[in-house]
């Protein structure tokens, strides 16, 4: 184990999904597109090669199990993947399912309009469809 | 050898620095950012998950050496990684080094101004530094 501390912003503008792994998964709470954030559980990380070789590889096994249930859940037109970090510095993943008919496409969605925060009998059923996703994909899913 | 057909749009965007293992390597034609754009050369991928687990896992590696080129020539304030593809359907993973002095700072780049085509005698200064760093890395860069 590693120490970790979610930073505050994430924490505020998410849902936990549970624990990866390696990543915190997080949902991002905005109903306008389904988002998840993959945040690897070890303080102090701001690049993906702030990560030993082991850990990255472990990282594109998460983002990819990510993608495949996004994928599989919501048909999406794009899959948008990135680490940014701009604001937030803790080293964190966006995968994003993007349709033609979202209000930011064919722009990235950061920064673009205000986060609508799900309904709370919405997140539930949600946050269950896609921890048993990434469990039916063989990617263990652990409450934290 | 897989088929292997560059997309238009990329190709008049970029420079070539070489082929990895497994992308095609490219300098984007923008001088205000150091900006590398990696593209698995297979035909037919759109998604990460497109690809198989090993290209998965190669991908990471050659989007590290990527990073650490730039971190290394560069020192950035931030990097950022993305595979978005809302425009350019044919996969392929930016990596950018970031700095809270550049035009788009702290947004993503993508949408942000034009680009500002390297002069000539830049591009080929550059292209040799980033090339020379990445087998420096171990990584096989092959002329193509």
């Amino acid at each position: 184990m590693y120490p970790f501390t979610l930073d505050s912003q994430l924490q505020a503008d998410t849902l936990v999904l549970g624990q990866l792994p390696l990543c915190r998964a997080l949902l991002l709470d905005d109903s306008r597109y389904p988002w998840l954030v993959l945040v690897p559980a070890r303080d102090g990380l701001t690049e993906i090669i702030d990560l030993d070789s082991d850990a990255r590889v472990q990282l594109m096994h998460e983002m990819a199990a990510a993608c495949e249930v996004l994928k599989a859940i919501y048909n999406p037109d794009k899959l948008n993947v990135g680490a940014l970090g701009n604001r937030v510095r803790q080293l964190h993943v966006h995968v994003i399912a993007r349709f033609v008919s979202d209000e930011a496409w064919p722009q990235p969605v950061w920064g673009v309009g205000q986060a609508r925060p799900y309904p709370p009998h919405m997140a539930g059923v949600i946050m269950d469809q896609i921890c048993e996703g990434l469990m039916a994909r063989g990617m263990k899913v652990s409450e934290c």
